[in-house]
């Protein structure tokens, strides 16, 4: 048996979650290998003596049920017992994570609580327990950025009124990528009376945000406030529109510190080469 | 009369194009102000003395009738007959590029001549004749540009067989966001038996470039070519996944120069600060 450990990815072809686009574990994903694949791989194994130390599987993004992750861990513990030298079973993430005001987030501490028992129960038949990982990156992040933005005009035309704002998509392209849902607060006003807006950036295409969005009465200056950026926002951020990548500001224990600074245009032509024209 | 000249930028509310949301002219857009409101703004040009020296109009993109930009400008001729200091019109561009093998293009050469005899008779009846303007960026850049990808896999699943390629929706966004066609060439060997793939990125979602795409047939570190990426390609390039940019290479009279270079680590970080922690 080979010394270098190996961790095995498999597809457990649990279609799943908020978005085709993020969906990762339907019968046409790129990810993983289909658990029918199952007797191929062993075959592999066996031949050329992997040490197969970890199962991983990822089911998809923004899910509610933790029924669908307790499915998605009985198949891969089924598989589980192919493989004696296992340490870890990597079951990813894809808990869901609030967005709208009242929206509710997958109960980790439920599914925490009942996926312990399982593997606790699946454990006591073996000499080597083995340990359940996680990945909950978004669902430890999204909710702890905010995107800040300022109005630079209120736009009435014929059937809508557009709050227009300096940012856009290339900052923070959900909204437009997935049609992602994003609560803005009137961060400068919040108490003002409610109107109907159409939330647009400044990118030169559509540019949604929010369209028809309740939003406290908004005035150009005012500071709009959009949650849930911490995941997938800065990170998915471009220079389209030869637009500057706005800075990151860490705020702990009521203190501000810049911890990513705003680009300039010097950052923006860093990688630019003379054509020796 | 004010010495500063002012272009104003009206829509149309023509509602043409490839999608959705590049589609600029419908009535909900964010752009230009409503004919429909053209005494309103009459009203504002008479009472601060505003010089209107442009009109500016844009339809939306991959238009393919010379008939819609016709119509469009026959509104926008209407609209300007109402300001006497008119020096231009912008009509803005939105012509389609092709992007299939045998797609056609918007026949700018008829479009030209088409609007230019518009244009030779609006001005026949004025002591200033107004200059045409038009904003043809992707047309002219579209084709001109080529994403040159490795393939460092090909892996057939239960359902489908995946080339996976050394880049993704962090370099060429369009498949993904706007559902666009880029054709897709073996550029290591182009002449194999043709096969049926899906071309799928590094980035940790779907990231699909083509479905059940005919390629000649595709092995581990061949170059693919990516086609249609000098418009909305590097230009929409995000740094998601923590993955580098791409060098830009301009070849000019059969001679390869580095125009940008490649990313590096330290690229990326640039902008970060210490925490101080």
């Amino acid at each position: 048996m080979t010394r270098v450990p190996v961790c095995i990815r498999f597809n457990p072809h649990i279609m799943a979650g908020g978005h085709e686009r993020i969906s990762t574990g339907h019968v046409d994903s790129k990810f993983g290998i289909s658990i029918h694949q199952l007797r191929h791989v062993q075959r592999v194994v066996a031949s050329t003596g992997l040490r197969v130390n970890g199962l991983h599987m990822h089911t998809g993004s923004d899910i509610l049920d933790a029924e669908v992750f307790l499915q998605g861990a009985e198949i891969i513990l089924e598989i589980a017992e192919q493989f004696p030298h296992l340490t870890f079973l990597d079951l990813g993430s894809g808990y869901k994570v609030p967005y709208k005001e009242d929206d509710i987030a997958t109960d980790v501490e439920e599914l925490g609580a009942r996926l312990s028992a399982r593997i606790v129960q699946f454990n006591a038949g073996r000499t080597t327990p083995i340990e359940l990982w996680a990945e909950p990156g978004k669902f430890l992040v999204s909710e702890a950025g905010t995107l800040l933005a300022r109005v630079t005009q209120v736009k009435q035309t014929t059937a809508t009124v557009f709050v227009g704002v300096d940012t856009g998509l290339n900052h923070l392209i959900r909204p437009m990528f997935y049609g992602s849902y994003h609560h803005i607060v009137n961060a400068s006003a919040p108490d003002g009376k409610p109107r109907i807006y159409t939330v647009a950036g400044y990118i030169c295409e559509t540019d949604t945000f929010a369209q028809d969005r309740k939003l406290a009465e908004v005035h150009e200056g005012d500071l709009l406030a959009f949650r849930n950026a911490g995941a997938y926002g800065h990170s998915m951020a471009s220079n389209y529109n030869s637009r500057l990548r706005p800075p990151e500001i860490l705020v702990k224990d009521g203190k501000a510190q810049v911890i990513r600074r705003r680009e300039t245009l010097d950052d923006l032509l860093a990688t630019q080469m003379g054509t020796g024209a």
